[in-house]
C-alpha cells in the first residue's frame, strides 16, 4: 500500500446488509480520518438478496473475484458472516490471479472458510477481524474504528496481542475450522497458534466440536491452542455441566495439545485483529502505514 | 448366536433413561417372543445423571466394556443418543478384547460415533438400528419389534432394502460423522454406500454438512451416497430456498459422487436396519437365527 489513502472493496459471500451498515461505515472513515479516508466500495452484491445468501453461488463468487483479482484494490473486506462462504471457495482458489496474492482480506465467522482457502492458496494478507457488520453493534463504531486503525497505521493495539510473539497465528471460528477438517481447503496450520472462538452453539456443541479438532492429525500439529469469546450460548437441557474454559482445558489435555490461555477475539466489538502467519512478515508485506 | 435365547445387553454412552422405557421395552419382548424372549439386561448405568451425560465418562466406558467384554452377550445395544459417545472412543476401543469382536452394537445419532470406531477397530457386528428409547415415540414398538425380528430370525423386512446388494453398506448421522472426519475413529468407507440421516439441524447446516463430508478425501472414495430423513429441521430464517433432496444433490454432483436416492432410515419408527458392510457376511457371522 503505497498510496496514501488503501482502496477497500467489500463483498459478501454469506448474507447481505443493508444500505445504512455502508453509509454508516463510510461517513465513520470521514469522521476519522479526514484527510486520508479509505476509499471505502460496497460492491453492489453485497445488498441483493437470493433465498440464505446475498445473491447465488455465481454472483457471489462473481463479485469476490471482481475484487481479489483487481489491482486497485488493497483489501477485500467481507461485508458479514452467516452462511454460505464454503459454497464459493471450490470456485474462487483456481480462478484467483497473482493479483490477489497482494491483498489483505479481512473477516471472521463464516467468512473463515474463505480465509482458511485463501490462506492454503498462499495468500497471505488473510486476517481476523470485524466486518462491517459489526457497526450494529452497542458501540460497534470502536470494531469499525480498529480495522482503520490497523489497515492505514498497522496499529499495534488494534492486534491480539499473541500476534506479536514470533510464532504465527491465526484465527477462526471452530465449527467453522470443523467443517473444513479433510478438506482441500483445510490450511497447513503446523506450529501455528490457533485461536478459536465460537458463537450461537450449545456447550455440547462445543464440546462435540473441540473433540473433533483436537483429535485430527492436522489439528495436532498447531503450536498451541488459544481460547476467543463463546457468546450467546443457548441454554443446555440438561445442563452441561462444564464451562467453555473446561471444555477446552479438557480437549487440549486430552490430545497432548498446549493450551494457550484466552484470545481477546469472538462476536463482539472487542474482537482484536488476527493476521494470519508471522506478524513481521505480514507486516513488511501488507502494511505500509 | 448358537444358543436359542440372544442375550442383549444395554447401556447408555451419551444421554440416560428412565425405567418405563427398560420395563416397556423387556415387557414387549416377552409379548412378542413368549417362548423364546430375548433376555435383555438393562445396566443399572442406563438410569444413572451426570449433568448432561448417562454417568460420567468413566462410568460409561466402563459399562460399555464391561458388556462388550462378556462373552455371554451377543448383542450390545445403546439405550439412546444424546450427546456423549464421542467422548467414550478413545477410553474404549484400546480396551476391547477379542470376544468384542464377535457381538453386534446396534444403535443410531450419537452412538454413531461408536459405531464408526467399532467398525474401524474391526468389530464388524455394528449396525444401524432403533434403539429401547424409540419406543417412546407413537407407535414406538414397531421399531423395537423389528430390533428384535432383525437380532432373532434375520428377518430381510427388517432390513434397509440397499443392504440386499452385494455392496456394503454403512448408515450414520451426518452431523456425527462430520466430527469424525481427520480422526483416528473414522472408518475406511471405501466402496461402501453411506447413507446418511439428519434430525434437529437447520437446512443451512445440513448443507454445510454435506459440503464437508463430499468434500473430503475420504468420502469420495464411496460407491455412493443415499439420503435417509431430514426430521425436525427448524425454521431457516432467512428462508434456504433448497429442500434437502436439491441440497444433497448439488453436493454430490458437485463433488462428482453418485448420488443413489433415498435410504429408509432417520429419526422415526420406520428407521430400517442396516448392518454395516456386507450383508451376507454379517449375517453368516452374527445372525443365527
Amino acid at each position: 500500500m503505497a498510496k496514501d489513502v488503501i482502496k477497500i472493496g467489500v463483498v459478501a459471500p454469506a448474507s447481505c446488509i443493508d444500505l445504512t451498515i455502508a453509509n454508516r461505515v463510510i461517513a465513520l472513515a470521514h469522521q476519522l480520518y479526514p484527510d486520508n479516508p479509505p476509499e471505502i466500495i460496497f460492491h453492489p452484491q453485497c445488498f441483493m438478496s437470493y433465498c440464505h445468501f446475498a445473491g447465488d453461488d455465481t454472483v457471489r463468487a462473481r463479485s469476490f473475484l471482481e475484487v481479489a483479482n483487481d489491482e486497485t484494490f488493497d483489501v477485500l473486506w467481507f461485508a458479514c458472516g452467516g452462511y454460505g462462504s464454503c459454497r464459493l471457495v471450490k470456485q474462487i482458489l483456481p480462478s484467483l490471479t497473482n493479483v490477489a496474492h497482494n491483498k489483505i482480506y479481512l473477516g471472521y465467522s463464516d467468512t473463515g472458510s474463505l480465509l482458511a482457502g485463501l490462506y492454503k492458496y498462499g495468500c497471505f494478507g488473510t486476517t481476523h477481524g470485524p466486518m462491517p457488520t459489526d457497526i450494529k453493534r452497542i458501540n460497534g463504531e470502536i470494531a469499525i474504528a480498529r480495522v482503520f486503525d490497523f489497515l492505514i497505521k498497522g496499529d499495534l493495539n488494534t492486534l491480539e496481542s499473541t500476534v506479536l510473539s514470533d510464532i504465527p497465528t491465526v484465527a477462526f471460528n471452530s465449527t467453522i475450522l470443523s467443517n473444513l477438517i479433510g478438506t482441500p481447503f483445510e490450511p497447513d496450520l503446523t506450529d501455528h497458534i490457533l485461536m478459536l472462538e465460537e458463537v450461537s452453539e450449545h456447550l455440547y456443541r462445543i464440546d462435540r466440536t473441540l473433540f473433533h479438532l483436537t483429535n485430527t492429525t492436522s489439528i495436532r500439529r498447531v503450536a498451541g491452542i488459544k481460547l476467543g469469546r463463546c457468546s450467546n450460548i443457548p441454554q443446555n437441557e440438561p445442563k452441561f455441566g462444564k464451562t467453555v474454559e473446561e471444555i477446552i482445558r479438557y480437549w487440549c489435555d486430552n490430545s497432548g495439545i498446549a493450551y494457550l490461555g484466552s484470545a481477546d477475539i469472538g462476536h463482539d466489538v472487542n474482537n482484536k485483529i488476527v493476521p494470519f502467519g508471522c506478524w513481521k512478515s505480514f507486516k513488511s508485506k501488507y502494511i505500509k502505514g
